[in-house]
């Protein structure tokens, strides 16, 4: 039996890694205390902690396959389960269904000895969480390859310990959040000649109910461990609804944070694993019950509109489709351009949130380092950067990944009736998993003139999100007009991200101007090893919260503060 | 001609007052830079600001009667005015009706430049704005006095001194999330052997657009000001439109407000005037303009919730009606205790968000420090508290004020059929103001026998809002009892104040339980100079957000954080 977690052990072991992270929030400077080389993980660390190499992330993850999935969570009516990797095998995992009548009151049996530990247990709790999750992060990485079709240098990364820098973040805003309002004051009011009027007050946070996480297919881990962090950090129970065809990424944290929870000494039932049956539409269910009253979602548009309307008992943040824009005016490293831009339309074959669509393309041409180009250049450059880039398929399978699901391959399949294939998709041969469907990115040509955008009947096609690795390179009037296609998107549709390309300080303007008034993330001239489609925790914001792709930034103020309420109680002083 | 407002000028003003409020809101200690005795106004400050003393409070406020009341906005396509003062004279103003497809865009032309200014520049313009309002605030009293009913002293201090604290604690919030996040951040990532990755990152509040304030009839000025600073601070122009009797005591806030912008070298239509005509109901029109993204409003339920519902373009923080419980167990002060409530029945006719509604009493009395007490003692001994303290009707009237209108008049006058009547309602007269309509309290007792609330039928009186001055002495069958009503209206009508008398550490423990749970918050045993209707800014919160009375609190981060949208520009260093 696991000896029991102190106060005291979990203090020493993660206050100092807490108020790293309080700092970073606050200086924006690179900073992680999880390390994304792979081979930093196998044996015991410095602190003690045993963590798993890869060959034993890949062995614990066959041990799951084909399995119940044990949870011992109270009200489990069956099991469902019907993951099927990307790359091809079968999952076979079962998981517990739930009786949310059962399972709803024993989670909230648990919050009041949660509320009562405070801010700050809470906190290491937490972090205690994700120290074990870290531990298996190959063990995530399988998990997360084999139900986004993330290839695994990706799905080890962003699934392992860029989510957890992001789960983190959102410990470090929730502890901050709560903290600002100290535990106590003592209040004196000075009444002139008469003695003051004194009053003892207390401030207690104390959660909303209990908290619904809504998880993605593409990032379970990484879309989802802010708000579950956010949720449980401010003293909330959180059930975890993942997405059926990702349950084991989330399924495998709901383990570790149970697990962490019960040694602590708090009720395990404060995370909880909903997993639902082909077709059952469980969160529709869930997102309107009373119990409720917090929802993080990642997913589609329509249904993230529906949370916003319908599911009015609780705070809701989406994050949603979007038009994700590269305005290309001009450049002084043109190959710097091409290579990052070609990395970015492959990367996970464009199935990111982030991932530009509209690449913008003045029809006369733009000014570069290497002499002007058209456009037309311009697109043939770009294709020939990407078939470069992915020329070697062992290479390509491992920056691509798979393609998810059918329906991002029908989209790709549709796509040459678009518009002229500038760059067409081919399928890669996977060299270990042949059953896998891998494809390189497609880019149309549109014309981008502005009686194709503008007014509010206008159905270019590049006006609304194509999600996965389609893009369109649109040739516009003039960078004055790829900003203002840019504003007609953001607006319309939102962005969580926004490139742009100028050694035009007259054209830098512009752009920016258009991003602070329509409320997107901007990346300016990257040409070396950052992407636009990548963010990092602690440092950059992922989508702003103020456009239609998303209604809250990863991580912020906001995305905390409404996760829990401070009661106060005051007395007369003694 | 005024000299322009530099920044030097505003920061040696201003900054160290700032600086006092940020820490006020970190201690929640006693602070308040606004003084509320009277006498502390007329002729001119150390500062060099003058001050209008009591009487040319009196005279700028008679000067405006009757008058048309300039502002010089833009889109301007009428005049309307319809406010009668409840002591009884017709006020005569008129104020500029505006045409809104003039005016919004001439609001959000101001918006850039206001967003370019940066937090501290827009927090040190709002405290001008303060500076002056407090400077004239025995002009504010007399233009609150006549709108509300509030008597002059209360119309002076919450409408005056209060307010402005409350407007300046926002200020201090909305500085605080806003530089939360640096300027500008260098972010350098270690690549092994290779150059770090370095980028430099610079981060901008932006705002909104506009914000809508819904002014309300009781307390213009105290409800108005925290939304309209916070949204003014965070970059967003403001929008007011205040209720239609009570109109002067915002458009003396906008006057002054474009006054300042005007000075410091921004767009003075930053802040604008939306009166209406009778019965126009243009705030359902304004809320639901995409322009339209923040609204701040107090009043109904009704049209509060009709907010949340279809105002889905805006952030909406709305504060609604509640049932407020005082729980009486016992105590050791029974003179102070009924002193305390006496007085929290009485002052300004009960017509405050925060006057206590259900005394609930033990049906079998309580113990007090002269001698058990039975119900029909408590609730006799207290209606006697009520009459001593009101015998005097000069003493009374400056404690009462004026009944605000006909509903609440009507509500008072049909009280008597809702059950037997512990205290009667007198009508006072005015010494000043004889069409004043003057009532003192009414008490009603009732039987909180659980058939009477239990279920989802249930319709005792005592479980919904009767606004104004009337309160019921609810004789419940155990102080458990109690606390399980106070958690049903609290949790099915909301709460925006709970008191608790007790001498029991275990009622104590189920109350406080209660509020932590049901999100109300809580003040006990208090029998001295603090009242359960009061809340001090800087270190109470108003409301809690967290149950049916109001979806925010004045004042706390989340009243703040989702006013403005953090957006960043990366770049590759240089």
């Amino acid at each position: 039996m696991t000896a029991a977690l102190t106060t005291a052990q979990l203090t020493q072991e993660h206050r100092p890694t807490l108020d790293q992270a309080l700092e970073a929030i606050r200086t924006r400077a690179y900073w992680s205390p999880h390390p994304e080389h792979p081979k930093a993980y196998g044996g015991e660390s410095e602190g003690g902690r045993r963590s798993l190499s890869v060959a034993e992330g890949q062995a614990a993850f066959e041990a799951l396959r084909g399995k119940r999935f044990e949870l011992d969570q109270p009200g489990t009516d069956g099991w469902a389960g019907s993951e099927v990797s990307p790359f091809g095998a079968e999952m076979g995992m079962e998981y517990p269904h739930p009786d949310i009548e059962v399972l709803l009151p024993a989670m909230r049996a648990g919050m009041p000895a949660w509320r009562d530990a405070g801010p700050e247990t809470r906190a290491l709790v937490c972090l205690e969480i994700l120290a074990r999750i870290g531990a298996r992060s190959h063990e995530f990485a399988q998990a997360v390859m084999h139900t986004s079709g993330q290839a695994y240098m990706m799905a080890f990364q962003a699934g392992g310990p860029h989510a957890q820098d992001h789960g983190l973040e959102a410990v470090a805003y929730a502890f901050a959040e709560q903290t600002r309002t100290p535990g106590a004051a003592d209040w004196s009011k000075p009444q002139g000649k008469r003695d003051p009027l004194r009053l003892r007050k207390t401030f207690t946070a104390v959660p909303r109910g209990i908290a619904l996480l809504i998880g993605c297919n593409t990032f379970p881990t990484w879309n989802g461990y802010p708000g579950l962090f956010a949720s449980l950090a401010t003293g909330n129970p959180v059930l975890v609804k993942p997405h059926p065809q990702a349950v084991l990424p989330l399924a495998l944290t709901v383990q570790v944070a149970r697990e962490v929870l019960k040694e602590a000494g708090f009720s395990p039932d404060l995370v909880a694993l909903a997993a639902e049956r082909p077709d059952e539409g469980i969160a529709k269910v869930l997102a309107v019950r009373p119990e409720i009253r917090v929802i993080d979602y990642t997913g589609s548009t329509a249904f993230g509109d529906w949370l916003e309307t319908h599911a009015r008992q609780a705070q809701v943040f989406t994050e949603k489709a979007g038009v994700n824009t590269v305005v290309i005016d001009s450049t002084d490293d043109y190959r710097g351009m091409l290579a990052n831009l070609a990395f970015s339309l492959s990367l996970y074959s464009g199935q990111m949130c982030t991932t530009p669509q509209n690449l913008l393309i003045p029809r006369d041409g733009i000014t570069t380092d290497a002499g002007p180009k058209t456009y037309d250049e311009v697109v043939a450059d770009l294709a020939a950067a990407v078939d470069g880039l992915l020329g070697d398929d062992a290479r390509a399978a491992a920056l691509l990944g798979a393609i998810v699901g059918p329906r991002v391959q029908e989209r790709l399949e549709a796509a040459p009736g678009l518009g002229a294939v500038a760059l067409a998709s081919r399928s890669v041969a996977h060299p270990e998993f042949p059953d896998a469907t891998v494809r390189t990115p497609l880019m149309v040509k549109a014309d981008g003139a502005r009686k194709f955008w503008e007014g509010a009947d206008a159905d270019a096609p590049y006006l609304s999100e194509c999600f996965g690795p389609v893009s369109f390179a649109v040739a516009v009037d003039s960078t004055e007009d790829a900003v203002a296609l840019l504003r007609r998107t953001t607006r319309d549709k939102g962005a969580m991200t926004v490139g742009a390309y100028t050694t035009s300080p007259e054209a830098e303007r512009l752009i920016e101007e258009a991003c602070l008034e329509e409320c997107a993330q901007l990346s300016l001239n990257l040409t070396g090893g950052v992407y636009v489609n990548q963010t990092a925790a602690f440092s950059d914001f992922h989508g702003s919260g103020g456009n239609p792709s998303a209604n809250a930034t990863l991580c912020d103020g906001a995305f905390v503060a409404g996760r829990f309420r401070m009661i106060e109680v005051r007395r007369p002083a003694e």
